[in-house]
């Protein structure tokens, strides 16, 4: 039996350094609101060089040993989106904001004070906790409901 | 631009107590050798889901919370392959080897003298190293390589 899913695959990556991560005010007004840097995954890319491409293009900076941590996803007109959620304490040069939108250093502690972008305040809990892999949107009827998994 | 990609997804689990880890020999012989644990992501599933299935339809145990560590992925036939690499520590249960293959509890620096199924050694520094999420497979001409990342 084939299980063959159709799927769009973005990132999102959390840089740290000691109790600074590095946030992003996106300028697209899909999705408005503070959050990672991050975006799409090319086909034929492996999935660490996307998201060590997109870092760059969005921060100036080149990260090294981006590790995963967990998954958003749901579905949508019969395709998964997969957003692979990373997070990176080394990396090199210094930050600089791009036509994506600005980008800047801001305390961890601080974050949940910011315009955070939709659901960006649970998803900071799989980036935080070990324990959780996944963020799965499903619907319930005309509801959209996630569990932290 | 759509960026929609053919995946197949599954998974693989390292359940670990102590030094000891599940190992399975799968008997299906289209991937001989001793691997670990888990297998098809069906659609509309959770990721989180699917490998808490799989573990305990293969092994018996009941896992919680497993822990993405890593991706394995390659293309063949325009088809992205997905094998989503986590590790669980937390379970309930016994040991029960299924029709899919023996399971057993082996020690964790035994496993080298193991049949290894192809490639599980170098999966292994995946599942072992924080540094590295990806393996990643790639064609050079009719040669299969891969990379660690």
């Amino acid at each position: 039996m084939s299980r063959i899913e159709k799927v769009e695959f973005t990132n999102m990556c959390m840089i740290c350094d000691g109790n600074k991560v590095v946030v992003m005010d996106r300028q697209k007004q899909d999705w408005p609101g503070v959050t990672f840097p991050g975006g799409h995954v090319e086909e034929g890319e492996s999935f660490t060089d996307a998201v060590i491409r997109e870092v760059r293009e969005e921060t100036g900076l080149a990260i090294r040993s981006p590790r995963l941590c967990g998954i958003k996803d749901w579905y949508e007109d019969k395709c998964r989106y997969v957003v692979l959620l990373y997070k990176a304490s080394v990396f090199e040069g210094e930050l600089v904001s791009s036509d994506e939108g600005m980008v800047w250093w801001a305390d961890i502690d601080e974050l949940p004070k910011l315009k955070l972008s939709l659901d960006m305040r649970d998803m900071l809990r799989v980036f935080a906790d070990d324990d959780l892999s996944e963020f799965f949107y499903y619907q319930n009827g005309d509801k959209w409901l996630y569990d932290l998994k």
